[in-house]
This record gives structure tokens, C-alpha cells and sequence, in this order.
């Protein structure tokens, strides 16, 4: 089973979440909040669809690429723990 | 007038068409598509919060700080100019 | 004076600094110290020369556009200080 | 054998070029160039390093994780390859 169908409830309120804040940006606009507040609401939601793109990133490489708790080849799964380790740092 | 009032119906139609990404997410998840084209949708939702992100800034320069076509200093006007140049290179 | 002249003897420490970051991937590779090693190194580099960017950005404003610290006009000192508000969170 | 070791005379080449260039902003600083062009040269350093940090990524997936290209698992193979393909698009 894909993790985006396993964890769907986790990932469908993070995604709604992710909804309410660009809904946010256009009652600003709607109301005429001003730009500086604005420029916050689309920073916001900028850092949130960042952290959603790193966890879905990792997730894949541990559901579709090598989960290394669960690969037997031990230079691979070290491989794998080093690559999550730089895209978390690169993904931040 | 701030900017984002005076460009108020061009923005809201952008974030409208940013909210309609991220439903796109959502429908996503509700069909279990499969990760693959989750990590597509959700990268293109990036892509275009990067994108409103940077115009957004360029727009809060030219109205709220500096506006080159119309700065009678010249040196300030340059200076100005060298700023936005940087940034959307930066925040291409 | 530009502020990359008056700052000119930290500016050079700091540049100095990241070349000796540069050498030291150089020496990884020369040493065959292996990917994962290397990978961090230039993921070193590539943090220093992001702070060094956002440093140099936020330079440029205050010498070459507006310094909110001296601006008479209000107006305008508030929005470039939201201007490096909200670089400082992208650039980070 | 590691690719860094494989690809050495090409990375390290490679390092040289990004070395020359970090040596061109310390001249730009001593000879006085001002603060645009020192930006411009900042800017360029961190292309170079994005663009080798992307690559590194990339050679360290086919060489430490899974070779798609040689990955007897198609299932592992597509994955691998759909990761490599986000963050292509993600680290450009």
C-alpha cells in the first residue's frame, strides 16, 4: 500500500490545513489587509509547503526506493540513511 | 493605493488557481493516486507559491520602498534596480 | 562609501573562511574520503554562501536604497524594514 | 569504487572552478568593485554549488541506494527513478 494511501488521513488534514492558509491570502486580499501582511500569509504557506514536500520526499524513498530499518544489504540502507540525512538538512 | 489592493482582482484570481493546486492534492489523496503524482502536484504548488512569493516582493519594493521609474535620486534609483535584479534571480 | 568597502576586512575574513571550505571538498577528493563526506562539506558551503547572500542583500538595502534607521519618510522606512522582515525568513 | 573517487579528475576540476570563483569575490572586495557586482559574483558561487550539490545527490542515489538502471526490482527502479525525477525539479 503507498504511504500517501496509509497515512491519507494524516496527509488530508495536513493538505486541508495547507487549504485554510491560501484561503487565508485571499480573504486578505478580499478585505484589503495591505501588503505586508500578505507577503506573511504567502511566506507562511511558502514554509508549509516546503515541510510537506520534504516529509512526502522521504517517505517516498523509504516506501518506494529502500526503507533502511528493513534492507538486508547494510551499504545500502547506510546509503539511504545518508541520503535522507542531506535532503533533511537541504530541505529544510 | 497599496498594491495589492490596486492589482486586488489579478492576485485574487492567482490565489484562486493556487487554491485549486492545492485541492488538486486533495482530490489526490481522496483517489489514492499513488505518490508519484502527489509529489508532482505538491511540487507544482511549490512552484507557484515561489513564483507569487517573488512577484509579491518585487511589487512591495516598487510601492512601499522604492520605485526606480519614478526615484528622482539616482543613485537610490540604481541601487534599487541592483535589488530586484538579485532577487529574481534569487527567488526564480 | 559602499558597504562592501567599509566592511571590506570582515567581508574578506568571512569570504576567506568559505575558500577554505571550497579547499577542503578539493582535499575530500584528493583523499577519496568517500560520498557521504563530501556531500556534507558541500552542504557546508552552500549554508555559508546563503548567510553570506542574505547578509550582503540586507547590506544593499540599507547603503544603496533605504536605511530605515535614517529614512524621513515614514512611510518608507516602515516598508523596507518589512522588506528585510521577510527576506531574512526567505533567505534563511 | 565511490563515485567521488570514479569522477575525481571531473569533480575536482569542477571544485577548482567554484574555488576561482569564491578567489574572484575576495579580488572584487580588495580591488573595491562595489557591493551589485560583488552580489552578482555571491549569486554565481551559489549556482555553482546548487548545480554540484544536485549532481552529488543525484550519483550518490545510482551509486549508494539504487542504479535504476541495473535494479532488478522494476517496482524499486520506478521509484528511484521518480525520486531522482522530484528532485531534479526541486534542486534546480
Amino acid at each position: 500500500m503507498a504511504h500517501t494511501t496509509r497515512d491519507k488521513a494524516k496527509l488530508t488534514a495536513r493538505v486541508k490545513r495547507l487549504r485554510g492558509q491560501v484561503e487565508a491570502i485571499e480573504r486578505g486580499l478580499e478585505n484589503e489587509v495591505g501588503c505586508a501582511e500578505i507577503l506573511q500569509l504567502v511566506a507562511s504557506v511558502r514554509g508549509a509547503i516546503n515541510g510537506l514536500m520534504g516529509e512526502l520526499i522521504e517517505a517516498h524513498i523509504r516506501e518506494h526506493v529502500i526503507d533502511p530499518a528493513r534492507e538486508p544489504d547494510q551499504a545500502k540502507a547506510e546509503g539511504t540513511r545518508e541520503l535522507i540525512e542531506v535532503l533533511r538538512a537541504y530541505l529544510k
